[in-house]
């Protein structure tokens, strides 16, 4: 039995019931339970990943994801295993630590798998040439692009937000609501990373309204996504003389972090500070009060990075695709 | 150059260089610094899962992970893998659905890998002998047992908090603040699996103070352990008749989403519902206000997990560990 069976007996699409099995909210609950009701009593078993991982045939496309525990890859990845197995594709998954080489583990995956393509979901944002040369199969950076490299546009394909705009948009949001003294947390200013990109698209909105950036309402973490790190980090600025109204966070999770200092020195979010993130994670949607940050779209990027594989596959062309982060309002944003 | 010579040249243990690649926090910053230097220094390149997958030598222990966005699972994994390494063995990681066949994961894993022995993080309470008949490799289960199965238990180790006293304890925090009216937020009552241990805990307990589990106060998500489910399922109660004035919660992630339900029909935590989660995560002590939560020892736990599979390579021997979770007490508990 098949995929293609369950939807057929159920009377519904296919991508429906890969929905479903793949655990996903956009389907109603009777459709749900339909399906679950029928796959358990054929007891049916999924041709998943557990299965797709042992394939060594041509069709095998790589994941290489790097940090374990990244939550926003967690949740691109259902979408990008989905998305795989409707292209017709089976996926092999790796998972390296935050500090590896990614691209030394997608080479040796691309020999040991016979691998068609790779998706590399995290990354650095400097490859050369040289160091992508042991990668001979068509390749995605996904969730990352090269600002900082030399890799020639036509060697790779990209799914990335645009980090600099990401980051100016949400201070233009802080601007428009009257806020003149914005500080913004991060991990470095100058990294060659995510964190120097939204850094620019911080200042660069502040610049564009006539503001000049106030070095001490910038505050580094040395370089760490951490929630302790950030949680340290905000000590000083808070009590040395907490001047600015509204604070940009390089992450959501960091915006979690930075949200409890501020609470713990007696301080209200947004009364007394404003607070954006940035990645619009569900579960900082949950938080008290309700974190605004710019979404990446998630499922979208996952679903892009599979397609732009398969069609290099196909007909040999690259693509850079920069989708666009939208605020999620939530309620720590006030009006002066 | 190895860890080990990281180590000596830095004047530090192997462990604390361990700590620092493997981006743990209970390292002094300074100590860090100095060997994130060093290492940079010398251009040198870990050791880590992205090599150590690949390779097909009979030092292999496989670990099987199944779901990808178990925050809980991701803590533990880092530590595994250094645990992995530093006993002398590499690491080969696959990372199934939550939906997926685990022991056909690992009966895959096995043959392709040549492994030594499987650590199985995360999977089904009901084993039978035959359905591990494809395992011919020692393993453990790790952060879940075979409560509702009939292995022998000479068959197979495990590691897991004894989840019916954790529930219980979590209750009789309640009890012994004052509370007589204690909601349980659950997946299921009846599922086999860790929901329905927890659920015994919860009766159990009640009832040894003489109460009886008043049905109006279980709140079942129909098997989710999402945040969406949980939020919508804690809406009946709430606008019922509010009439409980404490909560115990199945994950931490459900409180999270319970306390915003809460919070969103204009309640308070601790003021009108004490809370309480269960697994510790990191993230849920930082929000407002930090949750209360029965705390997995989960470093301890994957420390665990590796030692016991070693000892029976070593000896034969097989072992069941069944650490304590204790109260992370956090600002979600009022005395009545």
């Amino acid at each position: 039995m098949t995929i293609k069976d369950i939807a057929r007996e159920c009377g519904v699409g296919v991508s429906t019931v890969s929905r479903v099995l793949n655990n996903r909210p956009d389907v109603s609950d009777d459709v749900r339970r339909k399906i679950l009701d029928y796959v358990e009593a054929s007891g049916y078993v999924p041709n998943n990943s557990a299965r797709d991982l042992v394939k060594t045939s041509s069709d095998a496309i790589g994941v290489v994801v790097r940090g374990t525990g990244n939550l926003f890859f967690a949740e691109m990845l259902k979408t990008i295993g989905a998305e795989i197995e409707s292209c017709g594709y089976s996926m092999v998954l790796r998972i390296v630590a935050s500090y590896a080489d990614e691209v030394k583990a997608g080479a040796e995956l691309e020999r040991e798998k016979k691998l068609l393509g790779i998706i590399f979901l995290g990354g650095r944002y400097n490859y050369t040439p040289a160091e992508l040369s042991t990668i001979t199969v068509p390749f995605v950076c996904c969730s990352y692009d090269n600002s900082f490299g030399t890799l020639e546009p036509a060697a790779y394909s990209s799914v990335s937000v645009d980090d600099v705009a990401t980051a100016s948009l949400a201070v233009k949001e802080f601007l428009k609501r009257g806020h003149r003294r914005v500080a913004v947390l991060l991990p470095s200013c100058n990294d060659h990373s995510v964190s120097e990109l939204r850094y620019k698209g911080y200042v660069q909105a502040l610049q564009e309204a006539g503001l000049a950036p106030d070095p001490t309402l910038i505050v580094e973490t040395r370089g760490s996504f951490e929630m302790s790190a950030a949680y340290s980090a905000m000590a000083d600025p808070l009590e040395r003389t907490h001047d600015f109204t509204a604070l940009l966070c390089a992450s959501d999770v960091m915006a979690m972090a930075a949200m409890k200092a501020i609470f713990d020195r007696g301080l209200r979010v947004p009364d007394d500070i404003s607070v954006i993130g940035i990645d619009g994670l569900e579960f900082t949607a949950y938080s008290i009060p309700a974190l605004a940050s710019m979404q990446q779209p998630a499922e979208e990027m996952a679903r892009q990075s599979v397609r732009c594989l398969v069609d290099t596959l196909k007909t040999g062309k690259t693509r850079h695709i920069f989708p666009v982060a939208l605020l999620r309002k939530g309620e720590t944003l006030r009006s002066l």
